[in-house]
Formats: C-alpha cells, structure tokens, sequence
C-alpha cells in the first residue's frame, strides 16, 4: 500500500495509484461489501457501494448495518490518514434516514474534532442526492505505537 | 418462514422449524455476513457469527461494522417479533469495547423499552465470555399498515 | 408568546419582540441554566448560555450536562419553528470536545433531516470560535394533536 | 471530601459522612439542578432528583437535559469511584423514553465496560418504577496526572 498511508499525516490527495494500493489492501469486510474508497486526503475522504440484494434486509431495502459499516470504514480510513497513526473506533451512531434498494451509495468522511487521542469524523451518505444516513464515529489514535 | 413471525407478537420461543424459516427468509446482509439466529421470542432474540479474514479491517480484526450489523439486525428481528409488526431502524449506537480476530460473536438482543410506536433494544456482543460490542437500536414500529 | 410559535412552520425570522416571548415563556431548565435564544426561523435556531460556577462539575469546567441542555433546548425549539407542531426529543446524542470554565457558549441548531414525523437536528456549539461540542437531537413530531 | 474518593478505587461502599461529603463538594451543575447522590461503590452509584418546574420545558414536562445531566453527573463519580483516578466525559447518548411532569427520579449508574483508559457506564433512571431514560456515557479516564 501507500508508503505514506498509516505512518504520517496526508496532506495532498492520494493519487490515483495509491487509491488503488488502498483499495486492494481494505480487503475483509469492506470487500465483502463492496465499498470502494474513491478519493482520500487529510481532511475528507469519499467512497461509495453499489446495493445489491446482498445488503438487504427481510423487506427488500438496505440493511441499517451497511450504513454503520460504511461510516466505520470511511471514518477510520479518514482518521488514518489526518493522524498518520493507527486509529480504533470507539463508538459508531449512525441514524438511518432513508431507504435505498438498489443503485448507489455516495459517501463523505468530515472532520468534526480532530485532537491528539481522540477524532471525531462525520460520514454523510447520499442516494440520488438525498441524505439517506449519518455517521458519528469517534476513535481513539493510538501514537506511541512504536 | 413462520406464519407468527411479523404477524403477531411472539408469546413461547420461535421451534427448530420457525427459527430455520428465519434464517433462510434472511437473506440479504445477514446471509452476506454469516448471522445466524438461534433463538426467538417476545423478549430476547439470540444469535451468532464466527469471525473470519472476511470481516476483517486492515489491521487484522473485525471491522467495527460487523458488530453495528449485527446489533442492527438481531435488535431488528426482536422487535418484529416483540411487536408483530413491521420495525423500521432510526438510530444504531454501537460501542466498540474489544477486538476479535477469529472465532464467535454470541449475542443477545434484550428489551430496554417497549413502546406503542418505538422501541429501544440493547444487543450484547460477546467472545470467550467477554462483553466486546454493545449496540443501542431505536426502532419505529409501523402499525398502521394493513 | 409568539403566535406562529408551535402552531405553524415559521418561514421568516422571529422579530425581536416574538425572540423576548420565546425567552420569557421558556421557563424551567432553559431558565435555570441561563440558556437564551437569540435568533429562530425555520432552518436554524441560535442561543448562548454564559457560564458560571453553577454549570461546573467538581473540577471546575463545565459539566458535560449543560452542553445536552443546550442542545436539547435549541434543537427542540427548531424543531418546533420547522414544523409548526409539537416535537418530543426521543435521544439526545453529545459529543464533548473541549472544555468551558468561564464565557460564553454560543450554540447553532442545523437541520440534518426533517421529515414528516421525525427531525434529526446538529447543534454546535461554540466557545471562542472552537468547536466544544455538538448535540445530535432526533425528536418524534406530534402531527395529529389538534 | 473524602479522602479515599478519586485518589484511589473505592471498593467498599461510601459512608454516610463519605457521602455527604461528595454531596457538599459536587457543587455547580449538581446543586443547581438538585441531583443528589446516595450510594457510590466501585461498581455502582446511584443518585435522584425531585422535578420541580425549574426543571420543565415549555409543555410542562423535565426538559430532555435534565436526564442528560443525572446521567453526565453520576457515570462521572461512577468512573471516578471504580477508577481512582479523573475521568472526563467524551459522550453522553441519552435515550428519552417517558415523561415526568414532577416527583422523583431514581438513577442508578452500572458499570458496562471498565478499562484501562475508557470507560463506558449506563445510567437508568426510573420515575414511579418506570424506567423514563437510559444515558450511556463514555469517559476517559487520565492516569498519568500526578
């Protein structure tokens, strides 16, 4: 992956190969689900997911827990990159405010507090324009990880 | 799956047969994920999943996400059959207290508050007897559709 | 107080005089803390509160509970300025940033969603231009009291 | 105060003396909303408040605050009394579920997750048996001040 991804703060967008370097490392459970990081720097990071019937619930819409692991990956992923460090999710609210069946999920990682422990990022997803979930995910930055 | 379930509350737990209608009804995210229910009825809903490289995040264990989809789903179900009607997530607060590379997630969804239009169900998450995730999900319960 | 108040949406800004029947009606908890609403209309409510000695915890900053005050009192007053209808705060989710031992807090409720009978209000809040905390307010919407 | 109290875990339960004592201390946001603790060992706190109108909002009900507020007061002695040590509130998720118009409400704050450098406690306050709101609070916990 990315020489600078993880080891000291971003400060200009990642290029487009190292995009790719991080899209073919976030393997796990950001693969299993499809979510593509599409632009990342020290202050925001984006992605999207395409929905399929495999994210669905019972009633044919997206399951709650897509948006949380959505706002997870693009928050940590944007904490990474702000702090240069490893970054642990503490605590991920999410609020569900629409629906999505099929077609794209455009997502936005901003930063609300970005001290020396601790980050507050707030992921905002989109369908069609529409504000469709939110984010607050809170970590803690592990620096003296040697 | 079983004609009580999301019809009627559910009084006496879900039998061997109705809980293996749940699970195969519940496709979808879950089935992408390997969530399994174990046990159904009016007032708690078990389950599991066991943890592999697919849930993974970068640094090797669960994505927190993971446990925000189980509690999404585990709490969903509960209220469902709590209630026997359709139940719509709005807020998933999901703490992050421990980190699993492999193995099972047990959890349990337990009621907090039992309203006539929303619910509160509290879902904890364990691995080898430790408390490592505990999801807050607030539903809206749609009565009125007929 | 303001006749529009709570009867209707508001479209325009409150006038002075309709801002002193909000304070002087808003009685109980906004009075005791001394939280003051300083502007209202459909899209955004603002207020401060000064801090004193009354607001500290024992180590003498303020008490993580009076910036909840604050966000519950101004993301609910929006709420009501949007909807024109009676609006009960279901969770209120704060996140605290910084600390305040004297001054004031300056505090802004944004609208994140509204809809038809539920909000999900951002209230930030502000002590010599830093960010100290931020209330995320969801609230039911009474529609149907007559 | 207390010597024993945030210098050192308390493991046996505070004296009555102990706890008059905290009570004369918890000066500020304590006192001037009328929240008075009753019982505090390293595993428990437990606290309540008598609503007055000062505690209302404009229908006539404890302002969502109020119980934001019980909640911030006693996981903080809670983390204090279990950890010896300060701890500082990063956030407060305060489920509203009831109402109270006057009378009082009991808390009791139960430990969820105790660690090294967070914790997490829920709060659950209950006004005539009733359980009317729930606050998870999320603190962290600074060792090294010496």
């Amino acid at each position: 992956m990315d020489h600078r991804f993880g080891t000291t703060p971003i400060k200009a967008p990642l290029s487009d190969e190292e995009l790719a370097g991080v899209n073919s490392t976030n393997r796990g459970l950001a693969e299993t689900l499809g979510i593509r990081i599409s632009y990342v720097d020290g202050e925001r990071t984006e992605g999207y997911v395409d929905v399929t019937p495999d994210h669905h619930q019972i009633t044919g819409i997206a399951n709650g827990g897509l948006y949380c692991a959505i706002g997870e990956t693009l928050g940590s992923i944007a904490a990474v990159a702000a702090s240069g460090a490893v970054a642990v999710g503490m605590n991920n609210n999410t609020d569900l405010l629409g629906s999505v069946a099929e077609g794209r999920i455009d997502a936005v990682a901003l930063p609300v507090h970005v001290g020396k422990s601790t980050h507050l990022w707030r992921v905002e997803m989109y369908h069609e324009a529409k504000l469709v979930a939110t984010t607050n995910l809170k970590l803690m930055v592990l620096r003296d990880r040697s």
